[in-house]
């Protein structure tokens, strides 16, 4: 290929690269703004960035067009998600109009937690490296500073092994996405004993955030722990009162985020 | 290319070097030198840089044209702070001339501290991962090592509960702010229970310092502590020595984050 | 702009992608797939990313032009490993056409595996610190979550000392490196006392996945260790049904790494 | 300053630093050879890309052409040095030409190791943060792994207080520098209470090899430390044999090192 046609397809393809995400998808998913289809490009991004997430974990959001449908990734690293890759699932996790894709193994976290949970806008599935050594172990993760206030209600580890015997450790089907949402009940995060944790929210940002702040706190309560004194966390009524902050400052990280992960 | 011919074009690029990136906002707050809040542009990056703030956390300085009053920036992510943000407080916590800008919630933590501490310069605040693990062990934080032996004097812990009760965990008023300024007393660091530290100093430079070493102290202190055997300290006297040094050494880590984090 | 010309465009830019960085090196190696070439530098290029290798390490493929031969870099950091330092080995190990190029010390690892384990494709040493404590340890390295599951089989240290006595600790000779193969077993992975491991699969793709999440569930291992709790380990059987996703989802972890490797 | 002179001055810059680094100071200390200069310069480099060194630490070589001399950066933080900062000192760490550059307080380790130690080519100086904690501590820094091999003759903690009671903890003067030399006596490490380490070695790249290995080697052994067993480290006869290797390897990952920092 002679360089000049080199020169003119890179110029196009920096002139495509101009234009804005969401405006390339625009429609393409019936009633579903492009905001929301940027929350989840960034939010999954932002996690990979952290390494909250690493090749697997996944973000959806509830279809604003059909309350009993949601929105998610291709199976792809987050990593590399961008607005082309979000598509539609309906109640049981099937795509709406796969058009070849692969898909998630696991979206029934997602499709069962939805049913479950009719205030939940968002759901964010990860292998999160601070959370998972407390899905294996007797100590429970607690609220240890503000920004994690969320866990100070309690957290529960799900263990797969109890209902299900021996498996792959995958939420694999329906039925083992509802016994998640089961153990999930009213709470923010459930932990996935050998596996990692699903947060959820009112909208993807706080879904993400709680994500984020998830892996933070456990890694502060583990080295709290590793100094070998008393430990005191969080009341749940302090959790309570700081968890409403974090709803105010939200928007204050994302920005940050935002401009982090932003595909350029 | 002759030795003199280098050092008259190094100058010039010296020169031009001098030229701060903020001059188009000079004289946008009376009285305040560009230099100085280019040094709360570049301890907000920096320590933002270095991940001992994430998207929350601030830096203020003393106002040299009113020492009543203080300068910090508008509620932003301290890595996104550049010279326009900064904004002018009064000696309780008012923005003078807020134009329509959003304002920390907790910015009482430095008019209280400005207020109680005539010799304080600078305020930073953060939610350092290091120190945190700290603020809620019955095990003290101690000076570890020289660049930390500012630590020597001995670090209290402030816990908003024992006056305050169930709160969200913020110093979110005068009153909450004087609780924390009397337990800072004439130390230079404080750690808040669950939530982070603040750190003074008589400059910004220094504060920042504080900051950063308050960091790196409590990580190698839990790590001396992971071992398993007795740990020796820095002695208050130690302390005191080696801290007078830091002074001195000073500006050769400021220059090198000043390189890292320079807005381009 | 239509989606029919950035369909065609994304065509095109989708065809220069695929002219791989190594086509100036097909045939280097007669009857070697330049795909296969590529796994061996793309993996050696993410291990280093990840700091699963530093300055030493090798990872290499059995050959499928000659199954007693492999193909391994020359003596080269795996950072800087590119398709034109790959070179054919014979089944001892000796290079089959040195062209004065060094070698690695310790390609003997590499031969003696390929003799003893016919269904082993590809073969990975490295230093990896989150591995290196467990191989020093009384404490046994075990599968804490699904992507470790290929270590729920159990994990073996080698000690060269045992055989050996006196050592440089390296693999430098045949009979040491039978001494290794041995007592791998039919196992995926061996940990060497005070030096690091192996990981062997039928793929480079497989034992580059397996360095990989061998070094990040030690360290899972070791943070749930420190919590001071029992911890619950996948069982062989649930890291049986495990491991075989791990070759499902392979892919797409292998497609996130190539990205942040590939040669520009 | 107008545009086109703004783009005059950069192009110049930029045709400056085309230039390598060690031709724009060749001769600039008689009879130093420019390679020696950029391996102080490649080992700084590196040792703060590292997280070795942050600030401080400095990195020197004895004068080739004067044997009682030696050769290090003046006073600057070790990421920004470069080939022009290297000084010239005399044996008890005076500058021979100081032309009005600040220099290092504690050059007097160098010059007092050089004195003692005729075998001794370089010396390097971190406060590195794997190996402080065990400056504290009664837990021994031993040789976990055979590139930590150097270590396995044994560590010795130099507490400054021992002979000079309450300090600043620098080393500040001849006699301090005497009294650490005499502690360091034939080893190639030495532990500094509350402060960092000291590494020598037969030139630049091994001293710089040490460093980072004995950084490397104190955090793998507190990880060990941690799993809460037994912990076999190599006996010093394996020590010595693996430290040999060490010698032969090294090029290996000074090649990968002078590539990550090399000025471009």
């Amino acid at each position: 290929m002679s360089s000049r046609i080199k020169i003119v397809l890179l110029s196009v393809i920096l002139w495509l690269s101009t234009i804005p995400a969401h405006a390339q998808t625009q429609g393409a998913i019936p009633g579903v703004p492009p905001d929301l289809i940027e929350d989840i490009v960034i939010g999954s991004r932002v996690l990979a960035d952290f390494g909250v997430v690493d090749g697997f974990g996944h973000v959806s959001a509830r279809d604003p067009a059909n309350a009993s449908h949601f929105l998610m990734s291709r199976s792809l690293a987050p990593a590399l998600v961008s607005a082309d890759d979000i598509m539609e699932f309906d109640q049981d996790g099937n795509p709406v109009d796969a058009r070849g894709r692969s898909v998630f193994l696991e979206r029934f976290i997602h499709a069962e937690i939805y049913k479950a949970r009719p205030d939940v806008m968002a759901v964010v599935h990860t292998h999160s490296p601070g959370v998972i050594p407390f899905s294996v172990s007797k100590t429970q993760l607690r609220a240890v500073f503000h920004n994690g206030a969320f866990l100070a209600g309690g957290v529960q580890v799900w263990d797969i092994g109890k209902q299900f015997g021996t498996t792959d450790m995958l939420v694999r089907s329906n039925e083992i996405g509802k016994s998640l949402a089961q153990a999930l009940g009213d709470k923010p995060v459930i932990l996935m004993r050998g596996h990692g944790d699903v947060t959820v929210g009112p909208s993807v940002k706080v879904a993400v955030f709680r994500a984020y702040y998830t892996d933070v706190d456990a890694r502060l309560q583990a080295q709290a722990i590793g100094l070998g004194s008393d430990v005191t966390y969080l009341t749940p009524e302090e959790g309570a009162k700081a968890d409403t902050v974090n709803f105010v400052v939200l928007d204050r990280i994302w920005n940050l985020w935002k401009q982090r992960v932003q595909p350029k």
